[in-house]
């Protein structure tokens, strides 16, 4: 089937379904359900079975879905049963924090290089990577066959850095910048924001405390 | 109405018509569609339009809607036409760069005290903010009104600190931390997971650059 073909918000779901599916089967859970799935992630039962239905049946009726099994689906359909190599442009605070973030590997993808334009990190090594200069994008990117970059450079010059990295050849761009960043429409993006998370929060607590009046 | 009368996943793509709504109006725009929003999120019209009936009619039959004033409403039913007080815990490489994140603000948060059990920390100037003892974690809270905190912790010691903050008082977390939570049932929790946002792009990718076999 054309990967185009189904709509976006189901791709979107996916990776919800897999982290779902993976932590199942750390605890040792061999079988689920959509209603199982549905109760741990917010998302209708129903919603559930007709995503993963345009990539197949894979469950049976009244026996529910084999947890490996379908992981192992989930992470085929998404290309993620491989690992994608992935250039971070960023060494300051947020650089660090990402490299040592712990769940990459697992999730399908390895950070083969940080790059960088401040001549005092540049040589720096964090980790097992050493900070290279920002000019030499374009070979680490053929280097290594990559087509990812996570961006974790300061919002003023986080436009400019995905400039640069599209017209290396990069095609997924995924920022911690607070700016929509403008890019060529064949070009994905994704965006970290915290907000986004803390406003679906807020719509819970009790208004017991506003520091300001609405503005 | 019930704020738990409406579905989850509601709620949780509200956030995202909000930065939507609020990108539209910096750029100038006055009135927009769900047709217009849709095509930006890659959320349908249809559902955009049903999500947003759960709380009223906002727009009129061809006018469209008011940016401004769905933008407005939206913050009103988030609750984040006030600004919330938030509590981070965790003051290295990550907190750093969580303190230097330029969207807070906007979103209707304020992080106004930053904690840590590591001597060396404690004391220490972040910006405006001087980090404290996590030991002080409950007299903060009932200072400023906490109800959410932040967790930019190293993984071990992730669960340790949400247990901490809930029997302090917080009610809502954001983890930055790759660990599912253990957590009380009314305590609400979101994760930053940069996985889910490189996996949704993967699907897109063509397979060019496998570097290991499948596992």
């Amino acid at each position: 089937m054309n990967p185009l073909a189904i709509p976006e918000i189901v791709i979107r779901r996916l990776p919800l379904y897999l982290r779902c599916l993976s932590l199942l089967l750390a605890e040792g859970q061999i079988v689920t359900s959509s209603q199982e799935l549905a109760d741990k992630l917010g998302i209708s039962s129903t919603q559930i079975r007709k995503d993963l239905s345009y990539f197949g049946e894979f469950g049976k009726q009244g026996t529910g879905y084999d947890v490996r099994y379908l992981r192992d689906q989930l992470r085929q359909i998404l290309q993620v049963d491989r690992c994608w190599n992935v250039v971070l442009v960023g060494a300051g605070d947020l650089g660090h924090a990402i490299l040592r973030y712990g769940g990459f590997d697992d999730g399908g993808f390895s950070i083969v290089a940080v790059m960088d334009n401040d001549e005092r990190k540049i040589g720096r090594s964090i980790g097992k990577l050493q900070v290279q200069d920002i000019a030499k994008l374009r070979k680490v990117i053929r280097k290594h066959g990559v087509q990812i970059a996570i961006i974790a450079v300061p919002t003023s010059e986080a436009q400019h850095v995905a400039d640069a990295l599209v017209s290396a050849g990069i095609r997924a761009i995924l920022s911690y910048a607070p700016i929509t960043l403008s890019l060529p429409e064949h070009t994905r993006i994704e965006y970290i924001d915290p907000v986004i998370g803390l406003q679906s929060m807020a719509y819970y607590l009790s208004p017991g405390h506003p520091q300001r009046p609405p503005t």
